[in-house]
């Protein structure tokens, strides 16, 4: 089992073409709907009880909510504003509601996960969380500039406690002080986790281990409608292949590499969580060999 | 023979780490001194008569420089500052001097060149220029923004007359106006070249041809001493070795991305010119070799 600890959104975005208000989205949502094609995921989160029935179902649908507590109050909200090439995200409000007094806890049926990612929430919590499972093969996070620069104790301690981060470039730069990405690249492991991936946007990803410098570009897409939610399906198809391989050797780690840019690349294409749900399987492996053929040489 | 049209500059580099004051540089200077690791290389280009000896000592024991004049006046000038991460270039100063009036012309023993690559120049220059040579295999052109804004039309012109455009991304989205990089790929594929290669800086750089969209990621390099020359000599490092090969097929354009991309990681190493002196071809052929097999999967 794959467990995915984040938010459960209602977003709005708005696009130069298009704005969408109330969507469902959330860092859980994106890489729990993205590793689910390669490994069953489970969440842990909390919603209002505004949430939607339609987007409760299709969640159902596709994920173990054991870990979905809903909470007296209102659902998360995020609105943020792409610029004309989205390439620059600007923040118009964020609600925290029910999350911010929610206690999270691994539900019993979970504390034997194989795999476990912690996304961008409070650090400290994210610590605590990770105490609560006997011994996962890999645990993975994320973490955002708020908590770099409000708990960067806290964000160094659960650095030292994963197995492997996944963070942006800037995320990268400000937590090491240091410019170089690959010199961040290497400071990161050696603060604890045997793997370092930094993601870069339309410009692909670097992965770090003792051994290895993976940098890989981006998927070639020509249209993009929403960045929303590209780092967290990357996250999920990353850890799903990896969970379903059940392995953490070098091969394992460049295909999951390819398998996270596929998952980001599918996301982006149409607006909030829309692709990967109209996604199958096939479309994830056709991709995946279109991409190591355009690399190849 | 390729021929490199462009300029040879007395730059003035300041970065957070060192401020070099006058030192040997300009387009034609970066371009000639890595393509001629590969194919001999001449220059057509003007400096005045305080250019200095040794300047011209280190041209002449590695290039043809009949096309290369001595004009009254002073040489042209560049000066400009990095920032921080030397991400960004501020430019304090450009004294244009003798190239103003330059007339450039093709020696005649330039004529029958197999390879042209024309630099950021005035493009009505770089059209006029090519109409001297006796039907090149490849001809290729670079441009910068203050051409693109003053010159549209020439622009325009000059990319339907050569078989390769090498530009950054922030050039290609200005002249073809679309903010996605793939799409501005296939745009300028449209006005006429053959071949388009974007380039990224530190990302990497993006080939076009009719069959093909070849991402590929930046040498993963921890230092960086100064960016400058970076473009300039991935073109003489792509240019070079399809020179050496004398063909155009994918594979020799494949591999020529990753020399390109081996000699803009070399030039940026060190200051100036300096790396692009000390280089030898073991070196170029190691760092492929490296490049390689990191990419490999």
């Amino acid at each position: 089992m794959i467990v995915v600890f984040g938010t459960v959104a209602l977003d709005t975005t708005r696009t130069p073409f298009k704005t969408a208000e109330n969507i469902l989205g959330g860092s859980a949502t994106y890489c729990a709907l993205s590793s689910k094609f390669f490994y069953r995921t489970s969440l842990i989160s909390a919603v209002g009880n505004d949430f939607p029935k339609e987007f409760k179902k299709i969640l159902q649908d596709r994920l173990d909510l054991t870990g979905l507590k809903t909470l007296d109050g209102k659902t998360f909200r995020y609105d943020s504003t792409f610029d004309y090439d989205l390439s620059k995200r600007i923040e118009n409000s964020t609600e925290l509601n029910v999350i911010e007094h929610f206690k999270p806890e691994v539900p019993e049926e979970y504390r034997d996960a194989e795999f476990v990612y912690l996304g961008n929430n409070d650090p400290s919590q994210n610590i605590e969380i990770l105490k609560q499972f006997d011994g996962p093969k890999l645990t993975a996070c994320d973490t955002i500039e708020f908590w770099i620069k409000n708990k960067k104790h806290d964000v160094m301690e659960m650095i030292k406690k994963v197995g492997c981060v996944i963070l942006n470039d800037d995320e990268a730069r400000m937590i090491v002080k240091e410019p170089a990405l690959i010199k961040c690249g290497k400071k990161l492991l050696e603060i604890g986790p045997k793997v370092v991936i930094i993601k870069k946007g339309e410009h692909g990803s670097i992965l770090f281990t003792e051994d290895v410098v993976f940098p890989i570009p981006g998927y070639p897409l020509e249209e993009i409608l929403d960045p929303t939610g590209a780092g967290d399906s990357f996250a999920g198809g990353f850890i799903g292949h990896i969970a379903r391989k059940g392995k953490l050797n070098l091969q394992t780690l460049k295909d999951a590499m390819i398998y996270g840019n596929v998952m980001g690349s599918f996301a982006v294409e149409d607006f909030g969580i829309n692709r990967l749900l109209s996604l199958k399987p096939k479309d994830i492996e056709n991709r995946f060999k279109d991409y190591k053929n355009i690399l190849n040489f």
